[in-house]
Formats: structure tokens, sequence, C-alpha cells
């Protein structure tokens, strides 16, 4: 479990000016992890921090012990190096990027300023080599909506409260890059005896919570779930975009395949489990939770202070109402806490076969869906698959997705008395099938 | 297309006395590769030839242009420098050690001689670092028998005639180690409510032909059929390991995800492409083709010469056999040209939605069975699902696997006026849930 230490104080402030504006994601209690490069330069990994981000590495020479360690493995491209030290090295790594950005007595030093670059002058990268990506689908309110389309009667299927169900999805599709080529595939259109070769025309985000696995496990030692929290590194936020007519032509009966496989978006900020920490607290799905949960995925501690008090918006853009300067329109605010199935949970069940997760695997939370039609995290749902459409501030309505279409999570935890964290963007624009370079 | 050169002339012989006899895998026509290492060496890549193993990179001081890069590449511990090198270069390399292991005028050189090693010195290794694997459903016999169990009515699903159907199996579960655990999962136990947390009591094998990306596809860039087949390096035996209750809990509504990635074994031995050329041919499942195949899965070379002519065979033996002195026994004798979608197909398929393939991808043709039970690649097929039992030599039934019991899949290419070309084994043996190290 995660100690609540002096870097949540909501007093602490930053002599970074913009780390203590009210509406800032990245104040000091957050520092978020982010792999980043400048002009000519390579990527390493980076603290954002109000609206710069500091070159951790640079810090190394200035710490000592495990502190020092962990801020010269933040000089490789990609997250991997720096979960492979552990968590205790990251904690002690964050109460030193905690000190040296708070504000204190004197100017802060020559070259921890000289670390600190804006934002805008960088370019964002996948933070970690992703060896596993498996997706869940956590959310009963999402499994109930999906699972009405198809059996009205009985939405949820029998195994939904005992386990956490999840396929394998794949790794190297999960990208930063903010293009997604709408994706051609096999679809059969209804009433159509045949299948044909089409761009999809149903094409759909999923709003998803991406836990990032820090700490492995060891083949054959399945993790108790007591114990599973500790193994993640941090969070991100994930689109898991999903072309529905290929889907329900392909996915009978190994899965979800092609439909998914184009493209995964996950944000380039790493918020941490340590920055996370205040913002545990006791699931609240739907409905009452399963009557009798098997013992290796249930921990009182994790029933407690299992789930992630995170709010999810999506918001769209289409092309049109950029070019008419419109904002983009928020379509769903959900809330990652209204998940059935605990991170802790997916990651017990994820190993309860003897399989092993390796530092830098993600697991998606599946599509977080709430009871309200305003907190459901895809089109499929809103729109009940395609057959009523939204209308944006143009006078355009949607089913699914148009070229053009801008589409953006943002996340963030706020309560009474703790700090303001945010999580940045998860962007992605639809590009025509075939259009892409 | 790969040349059949002179590489494969049936009439070869090599001075390595062992690759001429009969019945060996590994004769001058084959030369596949496999990761090895011998005592306190590192693991670098080598050539089966007989029962020896070429040293290859010890060749590059000796060899030019593309085939010295190709075997310089061979100093490293996985396939994928050598892949990424491209088909030429390994073609190059191909007919190198042709050269250099067939028998001419003179001695061959000593730095030849010493750079060949008795395999039973050697331990082999997982061949390519694996970044994703994907295993498919090719046999139409297969997806009809195991359909029949839950469909007996209509056991084939309207899209199988028109895609290669697949999953996205879990990449680090690839492995090469002989043991493999029992695994636990949760299971609900006919006549049950409620399930529980077990030992599987349905473990099953799958006889799989899987087949190496070696040359990477372009993200966006979906192959053509045409081209596809140029894509792969090699192939090697696979076995699937099943846990058929697990799966049967588990695999609604997303496909299957813990009752497969407990494991999944690979044969070491990677036969090459251009070493299968000759043995190429025309699909042969049972019944009609689909009428008419979408223009991107379909083409008529592909057609003609896609199919791999692959004796598959599954032979098992218990614990107490091994005690008793008995042999294995042949549970099944399968062929992969009976799979009604080629390599090809699958990759192209895999390709139409835009999403790209890395040198290491594994691709399996899922379990590979014929028309007659004697062909049949699971015992979910042979015993109908446990309903039925097969007989041993020492009176034990089986209708799953036991804890203790061997399996070996075995593969070759035999045909008049050809050189009959070997896979080597696959083996795997039952270990008791939890007793794993």
């Amino acid at each position: 479990m995660n100690r609540i230490d002096a870097s949540h104080d909501p007093g602490l402030r930053s002599w970074v000016d913009s780390a203590n504006a009210a509406d800032t994601d990245f104040p000091i209690q957050n520092l978020p992890f982010a792999a980043f490069s400048r002009d000519g330069e390579k990527t390493r990994i980076g603290v954002g921090i109000g609206d710069r981000i500091l070159d951790v590495a640079a810090l190394a020479p200035h710490l000592e012990g495990a502190a020092r360690a962990a801020a010269h493995a933040c000089g490789q491209p990609v997250l991997n190096p720096l979960m492979l030290l552990g968590a205790p090295a990251r904690r002690e790594l964050r109460l030193a990027l905690s000190h040296a950005l708070a504000v204190r007595a004197g100017e802060p030093e020559a070259w921890l300023r000289s670390a600190l670059y804006p934002q805008s002058e960088t370019r964002l990268h996948l933070p970690a080599r992703i060896g596993g990506f498996t997706d869940f689908f956590a959310s009963i309110d999402h499994a109930t909506n999906a699972g009405s389309l198809f059996r009205p009667d009985a939405p949820l299927l029998p195994n939904y409260r005992h386990l956490p169900v999840a396929y394998n999805g794949r790794a190297n599709s999960v990208r930063c890059e903010p293009d997604i080529a709408r994706p051609r595939g096999q679809i059969r259109i209804e009433g159509d005896d045949l299948p044909a070769y089409l761009p999809s025309r149903r094409l759909d985000y999923e709003v998803e919570l991406g836990g990032y696995v820090g700490t492995a496990s060891r083949p054959g030692r399945p993790v108790p779930v007591g114990e599973a929290w500790d193994h993640f590194f941090g969070f991100s936020l994930l689109n898991d975009w999903s072309a529905r007519d290929i889907q329900a032509w392909e996915y009978q009966p190994l899965g979800p395949f092609l439909a998914k496989s184009f493209a995964t978006s996950v944000s380039p900020w790493v918020v941490t489990a340590e920055a996370l920490a205040p913002y545990r607290g006791p699931a609240r799905p739907r409905g009452e939770q399963a009557p009798a949960l098997l013992p290796h995925l249930h921990d009182a501690a994790d029933q407690e202070a299992g789930a992630l008090d995170i709010t999810l918006e999506l918001h769209l853009r289409s092309a049109r109402m950029a070019q008419e300067g419109l904002p983009p329109v928020v379509l769903s605010r959900g809330n990652a806490a209204t998940l059935y199935w605990t991170f802790a949970q997916m990651l017990a069940h994820h190993t309860s076969n003897g399989s092993s997760l390796d530092a830098g695997d993600l697991l998606g939370s599946g599509t977080v869906s709430g009871a309200g039609r305003d907190s459901w995290g895809s089109l499929l749902e809103i729109t009940r698959g395609g057959a009523e459409t939204i209308r944006l501030p143009t006078g355009e309505t949607r089913g699914f997705l148009a070229d053009g279409d801008e589409v953006i999570i943002t996340g963030h935890c706020e309560r009474p008395g703790l700090a303001r964290i945010g999580f940045g963007q998860c962007r992605g624009r639809i590009v025509a099938a075939g259009a892409q370079a």
C-alpha cells in the first residue's frame, strides 16, 4: 500500500509558478512522468510540473542513494529502467523531486532551473516499452450496456461477477501519436449475404484507464490480491479505438482482434501510484458486488481502498467545429471508482494461472461507464449502437465517429482538502482510411 | 516466392556423416536455425546438420557480402538481428552454408570442423524475441469438431469461410522449456452453482504450426496476399496448451485468456521458408473452399502453392510408460496442407486493418486437424470433450492430460524425389500445479 507522505500536502507550493495555478493538471503533488525530446536531442524521461517538464536525469549528480539511481535511470528513452529499480527507489525519487521543486528559502539552483523546459517546446513519446497489453472489461455498467444490445433480457453473462473478464490486446498497437487512420476491414453490412472489405463505418472510442506494471511478477507465482497494488507503477488515460462493424463480424468465437488492433491511444503522462494514493477508496459500482468472491480475488483492504477516484471526461471536436473555432464538447464524464473490479483484482486474476507480468506491461480497465447516460464511455452506448445520434454545436450529428473528428480524454482527481491532480490529455484525430502517410 | 535452388538437390550429401542418414530431420537440404549455448558460453545462433549444430557466426570471417553479414548476425542470442537483414541475406547465407557443409574434393577446413558441436552437448533456447503472438483457427476440421461440442447443428460459424479467425495470444508465455505446470484457474464444475479456484482438470494440448515473421510490414500498409509469404522467416512446431475448463468459464464474451496464457511451447528449431519451398502446394482441406474470397485474401499463386505439406505427429508418454521403458504412443498424425487458410492469407488478414507485424512476431496456425479421427490435433476432439477416453499401453486411460504426461510434437516433410526434412521436437511434460520451482 502507498503511504501518504508530505509530498501530498495540499499546502505545498512550487517555485515553478504555473504549478500553483488552481486548474493545472500538474501541481507539485502530482509529478507525473513522460518520455520527452527537444529538437535534435535524445528522448529521455521528465516530470511534469505546471507547464514545464523537468529533465530528471539532470538531477542525478545532485542526489544520493536510491534517488540518484532512479534519476539516472530517467536518462533512458522509456520508463522501463526506472520501473526495474523498484517502488522504493521511485518513492525516494518522488520525495527528492518534491523537495527540489518546492518553495524554500533562497533561489533554486542554476542547474535545477536549467533542467526545466516549457512543455510547449518538447515532444512527448510513448512512455514505456510495452511487452504485453491486456484489456479488461471492468465496468459493470459498460458490460451491461454493451450486452443489452445483443441480449436485452440477460445483458450480463454468468461469469461477470466472478472474475474480471479480459483479452490480450496487441502491444505494438499502443501509441501516443494523434493521427488515427480509420481502419479497413471485413464487414458484413446488415441485409447483405456476403461481407465486404471496407473502411469501418462504425468507428468508436472507449474511455479507459491504463495501469502500467512496474514490478514484475514471477512465473508460476500468482500475486495475492492484497499485494497486487504494489506491482503498479502508474496510470494513464487510454482510448481503446474500436471498429464495431469489424468486431461484430470477426469476434466469434475467439474475441476481438482486428477491430481493436489498428490503434490504442495512451496519454503520454503516467501519473504514479504514489501520486494517486490519497485518491484511493472503496469501489462504488452500481448494484451489489458479487455475493462471495473467491479468496484469491478478495482482500478486505483492497475492497476498502482499491478503487481510484478519477473523473474521466470525453471531449469531441469535429473538423467543422475546429474550423469555426468552437471548443470541443464534453460527451461524457465518468469515474474510475465505479468500476466493478479494482486494478489489484485485475492483476491478481492475470497472474492466477501462473503466467507472469513484466515491467512495462499495460492493463486497460475496459470502457469506464457509470450508471447514467452522461457517464457512458463509448458511442456504442450513448447512441445505442448507432440507433440514435448525438447533435454537435454545428448541427452535425454523430452515430459513430466521422473523419476529422478529434477525440480527447482528460482525467483528474479532486476532493476537498486534497490537491487537484490531472492526467493531461489522450488525443486522437480520425484520418480517412488510406490517407495516412 | 522462394526459388528452389541447388540447395534442395536430393542428391546433395554432407561431409557430416549423420546428416546423410535416411531418418535424420536435419539433412543438408534443411539447415534449420536454433539458439544454442554450451557450458559457460553465451547463447548464439546455430544451424542443425545431422546430429551436430554449426556455430554460424564462426563462419563469418570466411564469407563475403550479404552472407558474411548474415553469419555475423548469428552471433546474437536470438534470430531477430538475422531477420532484420532481410530475406536475400538469409538466402545467401543458406547457399554459403550448403556449400560449406556439402561433400567436396578435399577435407573440410579445420576452422569449419571446429565450429561444429554435438547437439547433445548444447542447450537450445527460445529462438526469437517474440513481440507479438497471434493464434489462428485455420483448420476447418478443428473448427468443426470444436464447434460441434457446443453447436451440434451448426458447428461452423458464418464468418469461418470468409476470414481466418484469430486472437491475440500472450507473447511472454511462449517458451521452449519442457516443464509445463498445470495451471490453476477459476472453473465452474458442471452441476455447481458457483465457480472454484482449482488446478485445471481438463488440460489439453493443441498440435500447431507456428510461422515467424522475418520481414516486418509497415503500419497503415496492408500486405497483399500475393506478397505475404515473403514476410515469413521460417516455421516451428507449436503446442498451444489449453485448459478447457478455465476456457469454458472465462471466454465469454472476449475469447480465451488465462486458459491459454500459462504456457505456449515451441520447438527450438526454425525450419526456414527456403527449406520448405519444395513442399509448398495447393491446400487440401475437407470440403469446398469459400465460394468467393474477397480480393485482399485471394491470390491465384497462393491458392496453388500456399499450403505446406508437413506431417505433424502427436506422441504421448505417461510417467508410468516412461518408468516401464515404453516408448511414446502416436495419438494423431495430421498435415498442415489440410488447413483451410494459408499462412499468406493469415498474414494478409492480420495486416488488413493497417496494423503492422514486426520481425520475430509469431503466427500460430491453430490446431491442425484433418478429416479422420486419427488426424485430430487435440484431446478435446479425440475424446469428444472428455466424454470418451483413450487407452495407453499400460492400461491407463486419458480424457485429458495427467500429471507426468509427456507430450511431443514432431513434424516432417517427405515426398518422392525430394529430401526428407524434419522439425525436431516440441516437448512438454505436465508438472503438478504448484509443484514448479
